[in-house]
């Protein structure tokens, strides 16, 4: 289904770290003069397919386009019914990205839809945002910004703060930062801490540990709070001799990013004192050269009297978006190459295939239990050995498994049981029940025994 | 009203067949590669009026304008009431094509509004589907793909499939296939044949005779079901010495042309067992050359496991669709010219203009009865002489008419009275009933020998 | 908050007369040749943020752009709501403007909210119309259609019919009219003449005075209708003898402004017979040289037998509305220079910043009490001074004041008060009310000196 040298970034995985970097120095070179670069791009389409309204990242990536002298069609707020009269989002995809347009922006409110995307499509996809799965490009803006304000960004300490729980942003901004070597300082409004399953895959991709932070001078909504964290990379650098402390005293902030309360994905929850930041808050020494980011919009998160302050920086932020994602579609559409190497898997890559009858993935918002239910495959990666999990490949959600069947033999076991070492990783299929195994057409060792 | 040497493409009818041709080998051009043209229409501007959503339809023009390096403004999704606030389509499309815009694509809900906005508007109009009436840039480029892949059309065996009684882009494409003189078979959904009118009319302008047709191996909906037909040109061309025949063997089938049940313009009908096509059915010998078309979306009539089979060119019959605009769009801003002649006739020409009272167009869904009630003028054409039948000149609604009168002397007659010859065909006045041609004003000749 | 050099157009007082003259003669190059124009913006990017439905208005200055090779990003017929998650209109448009767009056309259905936009926005602003309040760029486009066809405005006689009380359009109008000199005939549909407070604007802005018209030939909702007025300046210039008059014969008309009835800004009223005018009325010697405008959508006030009267100019009007665009913004971006001086103020200045506690805007419908009413500052401007009034910088609503206040020593008198004179006019603070005048921190002069 895939192109051949097609890239995409449903993912900020789908991007290497020297890519990141190669691009972060080309979006600097765009910043100079943003109205210099309509050759850039001449004669290619962008469309943007926004399934789910979100007019602040159309105009965005519209703005970039148009800078780069390219040309945008928007199907732009429109819901799924009333796009395609039932059609699938893999014809759309291959329809829009067949001559309509050379690159497609994809938002969509499934977790996983923009990997359908990618894979279906013959153009390059970009995931503009899919359910509350991921939003890449946002990242790489976040990113950016904080390497134009800091002039690196291994070794910062950022404080992540209000909403830690329901912000896709926050999520992604971490593995993020985690990835650059930054240290987190969590600092969430009470009953919105950072879910634990993040935690766990800052632990296992990038081996952060965690330690309690003390954050003063971040009063009324941080000081002795028990959600306050630290966490940091235990691989060497420069701050790894903190990580064997049970409490990091943080005498130095480097940049608070704050985000709203989602609302929108609340359940009831009161949002009564929620943390606000004001002049006030930023006039402690250890807030001296501290930059104030947000992913906006802010609703009252931050003081309107702060705006005038040159640490507060979430216009400049919003505003570096254009650049960062004119460098990336000239990239993605070929008009400018980079140095640096790609990763070496990228997201839409086909994982483990399960049979039909065996593990679905339980996110009730994944697109395949959703809009591509009936034609998707079951497409999972495996996460962890022991007991093993796999991970969707669609919207990541994962699942502990406890059986293991082989693809050729057809036959299962308990997933620690020795004959499991025999089967080759490759045809390993994994179960979470011996029922679900059955159901898929294995059977259990001791059923072919005695059979 | 129409401005001096304007071109509209209100029907397939508005381009004669070698324009057509013509175009075919212009959009072969644009195709090879679709990014090369941004110099062809710089520094014009469409105009996309989609009073009825359409996205599909709307981002292929709107890709098509871009790539030729025109601008695009859009009003899209919008209905009727809250773009004009009460204002008439005629206005309207004399305010857009007045500076706003150099050439109007629009699409409209009501059967006939692209010939009100191609007689208002002093810049081209494309029609982008007017209610149940033409859609004839899908017919175009549906053409277009059947010649690409076939290298010609007259002669073809083509099957059309489905919901035969509903869909717009069946009717259109079945005359645009006997203007071409291609074999048509029909394979219907039981309960959505090919209506009746659209076979009177295959056969009134096109001369087209229909046969049963035995189409063996599409089982499951075709075999021996008695509403298969075979419809071909009754004019001398190769297949000529089957339509004796009544009942034709088809054994060789160059395209089917399948189509989704049009539920949005159903009344309850079940659609149960709806005809699906799958890797089975295209195993058979006759079927080794042919092109499986759908004019997408698709719903659940084609099989998924066929997307990657080469005689499944749905897709490529979508992304065909741009550089086909692209030619066409070239062509009525002037950015090309062709060596071909123009029709004789075109459809916004005025017809029979009818008093005051006369008859009215009795399709409740055309622009006459609707939004242009009560300014436009009650337009019509003569297509049937005995008795005389009427057809709407804006949505080809036919009425049976019983008496004509003369425009100079008010008297009227029985249609087929003698003194009828002796009124010229310029000055005959059509009517219903002799009431209404009373109502009009005019007096029967009894009646005025009366006086 | 303002940048240094940027011009908006919030009010058409933004523009001085001599700069409205020559953005006219561009106007007139630009149209000569819509299509020569793409290099002048090649490179600027202009955003449409349409918080209220105006397709027409929208279309309209996306055309100019393109004509201009700039590009376009839109956000049309949003919410306030569904745009912004909560954001304040102040946010969106320092992000918008800050690296999404080079100018921002902006319509809001919140009197004032174009200046809030002007005030935040780092870029050119241009008010498309916010709330009831100014729709400069009409107002614009509908003297440039006069001046095109008349040579000049200055001494033109204008009738205003139709609905003078509800439309914003006429309001504006009558304004720039006075300020360019023409002599303005009020004929309202009974029950819609014009607001008493416009009167007042034109008397005080403009030295305008008022007699009763008589004109004849315009039966049926003119004649002797007592609503009808004749509106002159007093300034000296040729019609200056007319003013002493107390009935002024009309016997040339130079243009009749016609206008649909504002349905949607109505409380209940009848509208029927409301004025239409038919070829019949402009058959008079004295409609000779008329020329019949209309803002347009046009409902049912003009007969369409009237459309191909040369005299009936509303089409042409509409179309003038892109090339005087093109001109506008073609000036805001600084691709084109005026010799001409700017005025010496503009509206997005700050004015009298009142204290918390002090006067509000008392219209409901103002921005300062919608969407701006936590962040925006009190802001008046002093519009008379016996007794004082005082009009809200956004909306331009007025408030008569009562007490005048010293913003030095916070004590205040009635604003007849000897000791008033005293303060100096920038440290003058004024207060409805004496309670009004305690509640903000301000102590009577009596109370002083008592205390």
């Amino acid at each position: 289904m895939k192109a051949g040298g097609k890239r995409d970034l449903v993912s900020i995985d789908d991007l290497s770290s020297d890519e990141i970097r190669e691009l972060f120095r080309r979006a600097d070179e765009f910043r100079a003069d943003l109205r210099a670069w309509t050759h850039v791009c001449r004669g290619s389409i962008m469309a943007t397919l926004f399934l789910e309204a979100s007019t602040r990242t159309r105009l965005s990536f519209e703005s970039a386009m148009l800078r780069l002298g390219g040309g945008v069609i928007t199907a732009a707020d429109v819901t799924t019914t009333s796009f395609s009269k039932g059609e699938s989002l893999a014809d759309t995809v291959r329809v829009v990205g067949g001559s309509y347009a050379d690159i497609v922006v994809i938002r969509h409110p499934q977790d996983g839809a923009a990997r359908v995307a990618a894979q279906y499509a013959s153009v390059p996809v970009v995931n503009g945002g899919d359910g509350s799965h991921e939003h890449p490009t946002q990242t790489l803006c976040d990113l950016y910004t904080l390497w134009r304000e800091k002039g690196q960004i291994e070794g910062l300490d950022v404080v992540l703060c209000g909403d830690l729980r329901y912000s896709r942003t926050i999520h992604s901004f971490a593995y993020a930062l985690a990835r650059f070597r930054a240290n987190i300082i969590t600092v969430p409004y009470p009953g919105f801490e950072m879910p634990a399953h993040v935690i766990e895959r800052l632990a296992r991709d990038f081996g952060v540990s965690t330690s309690i932070a003390s954050v003063r001078d971040l009063p009324g909504f941080a000081g002795n709070d028990k959600g306050a964290a630290y966490l940091t990379s235990s691989r060497p650098h420069q701050l790894a001799l903190f990580t064997k402390l049970s409490e990091v005293d943080v005498d130095h902030i480097d940049a608070i990013y704050m985000t709203r309360a989602q609302r929108e994905r609340h359940h009831g929850e009161t949002i009564e004192g929620y943390p606000r930041i004001d002049r006030e808050m930023l006039k402690s020494e250890r807030m001296r050269d501290v930059r104030l980011m947000h992913p906006l919009p802010r609703v009252d998160e931050i003081d309107y009297e702060l705006d005038d302050d040159p640490r507060a920086i979430y216009f400049r932020q919003a505003a570096f978006g254009v650049p960062m994602r004119m460098a990336l579609m000239a990239f993605l559409l070929g008009a400018i190459e980079l140095d640096a190497r790609p990763p070496e898997h990228v997201s839409s890559e086909p994982g483990l295939r399960f049979p039909v009858g065996g593990p679905r993935c339980r996110n009730d918002r994944c697109v395949t239990n959703g809009e591509g239910r009936s034609y998707l495959p079951l497409d999972f990666r495996l996460v962890a050995e022991e007991p093993p999990r796999v991970g969707c490949a669609y919207c990541s959600a994962e699942i502990e498994t406890r059986f293991v069947g082989s693809a050729t033999s057809h036959c299962f076991h308990a997933w620690n049981a020795p004959p499991v070492r025999r089967i080759r990783p490759e045809n390993r299929v994994y179960f979470e029940s011996a029922e679900q195994a059955r159901a898929a057409g294995f059977q259990e060792d001791a059923e072919l025994a005695g059979s």
